[in-house]
């Protein structure tokens, strides 16, 4: 999608390195950085240069090209792969992204392996762009729905940055929402500031702005009452790992708001590649939520009055502040899973249906 | 309660001035403000110098005093109320305590109307503190309870800030939590950081550290995934307006705790002054809810390296925002009322049974 006008992918291979966008300086500083070896990867996950679920799944077979590129050898790319899972530990992506390198490269000759690597991350963040292109044109459908019986704005809430930013091009939760604008249908977008990384205000709402899409940011406590008052047409969101069971663990906040949703009677629906499906974890408390930093909440960044960035301590010096990325949504709060084959109920069932 | 170890009220007259912490400049400086007319009243409760309910009742209060103190004018004094009423929408409470004035002053001699308002004012503050004493008594049996079935810490997860500096003295929702510590039950509070404009970071935590109350600040997205994983034991909060019915108006993102609170069988309080009742307004729809500044959300203020304040921009440049200030949490998703006279259920029959 555009930034400034050019199209941009957020991850690419050229001149024998791994060119991303630096996430943590939007949206005050576009910067291309450069990855040169997996530690360098593993870095830019684990400090989010790079994120969302997708992304990192992308990033992690990237990183293998990387070690490749240092160390052709078996040892060294094993204890790579075994690092790269570990950058991260809710996105079930990650480990999909490295099994699927790992097994295209077992038994393969040492002088094809770089090769194979390479083709193998590129096909991985091509069938991205894929499900990211369905994922926009089956939820367009329910877009165009609600539009033909309102005639009107519709107006869709979402929660963090399941854009294009997240994957490799389109987005998740936004692929719906581009192809419904760029088809015409008058969209607006309720974007979830969403703390304490504010990767809706900083990513969401700046790639939406940089796409032409009307949308506003509310603080994450505003959706609710958007909701009492008919304000919500319908919420997409994405997701981090989705269970078998229908279950899905998203950024922190999105089961408050699917909570409201269901209560007010909102269509909540979960954006849904079949790269976060995790059909191991039965049982949600089994996932494991990543604690960060405190220091993601007490500090903030942004420009000061001559627009340099500056770096400010928010909250009470004595304060402790505890840091949890993510929550579950159970399956019952949950309208319907847009796919790249199709949508279906949050359910066992559904998800078979689609995908065994 | 302390600040520093010293004890203050919120408010307080001296020196023929009305004295106020400028809650606007908390934590990062304590700074004590005089207002001398019934502008700075109104503007101090505009631009939230003073803020919580029950405070901006008593600073309206002692408005009214100020426009006597100004110009001992019937007419200027009916001015100065209904501009005193204007100066913020939603709380119930600066009208209660302006009608109150306004009934008291009726009839009554030009040189006698000082000392009564004075009076008046005075009385209507230590009502306020005798209210939240007796809320602290009365939901201190609720944390007692819990204590003594976990004999473990009470977890107590709170929004924003309904604390001492809410009020004049105690606090609401926090007074329950400070009888409990005096007492030595063990108790730990969940503060909800509050966007957009941070009371709970900024007060809450503030003034619980303060009386040595252990707590920690959390994102408003956390509170769901804390009740899943049963480390919350009851959430208290307060209000701004309570309608007759048990619908609960307070800060924006209260009614999004309150369904995860009952989505995960966590009692759910709010303590209820009565100067916060209204009786009669019935249908929520029809609360006045204040829409603020959206630089609110967009521009935050904190320490920078150097220990000096700093306001940075923290949104896109090109965004919009949006900032309503309140939701309504239904009656329905409310466990019971804290009140000075006893708890109740959140209903008409309950309000009643204590109130009329």
């Amino acid at each position: 999608m555009r930034i400034q006008g050019k199209e941009y992918q957020t991850i690419w291979f050229e001149n024998n390195v791994v060119k991303i966008i630096d996430q943590t300086k939007l949206p005050h500083q576009f910067i291309i950085k450069e990855l040169k070896t997996v530690k360098d990867a593993i870095n830019a996950i684990k400090i989010m240069e790079v994120r969302g679920a997708p992304l990192i799944g992308g990033t992690a077979a990237y990183g293998m090209v990387l070690a490749i590129m240092e160390k052709n050898d078996p040892n060294f790319i094993k204890k790579s792969s075994e690092d790269l899972i570990q950058s991260r530990p809710t996105a079930i992506n990650l480990k999909w992204a490295v099994d699927r390198m790992v097994k295209k490269l077992s038994g393969v000759n040492n002088n094809e392996t770089l090769k194979i690597a390479l083709d193998e991350a590129k096909a991985i963040c091509e069938e991205d762009v894929k499900f990211c292109e369905n994922i926009g044109l089956n939820g367009l459908k329910i877009i165009e729905e609600i539009y033909n019986k309102k005639k009107d704005t519709v107006n869709i809430l979402t929660h963090c940055n399941a854009g294009w930013l997240a994957t490799i091009n389109w987005g998740t939760a936004t692929s719906p929402i581009y192809h419904a604008h760029k088809k015409g249908i008058p969209v607006h977008v309720w974007v979830d500031e969403t703390r304490p990384r504010n990767q809706g205000a900083n990513l969401t709402s700046y790639e939406l702005n940089e796409e032409e899409v009307p949308n506003t940011i509310i603080a994450d406590n505003t959706g609710g009452i958007l909701m009492q008052r008919g304000e919500v047409d319908m919420c997409i969101v994405g997701t981090d790992r989705t269970l078998s069971t229908g279950d899905v663990c998203n950024k922190i906040g999105t089961y408050l708001k699917a909570l409201a949703a269901y209560d007010n009677n909102v269509p909540f629906y979960v954006a849904v590649p079949s790269s976060t499906i995790d059909w191991d974890i039965i049982d949600f408390n089994n996932i494991p939520i990543e604690e960060r930093n405190s220091e993601e909440l007490s500090h903030i960044e942004g420009l000061d009055e001559s627009g340099s960035v500056k770096k400010v301590l928010i909250y009470p010096k004595k304060s402790k502040s505890m840091n949890l990325a993510f929550d579950v949504t159970p399956a019952k709060y949950v309208t319907g899973l847009i796919t790249e084959k199709g949508i279906c109920e949050a359910s066992l069932e559904g998800l078979e249906g689609l995908f065994k």
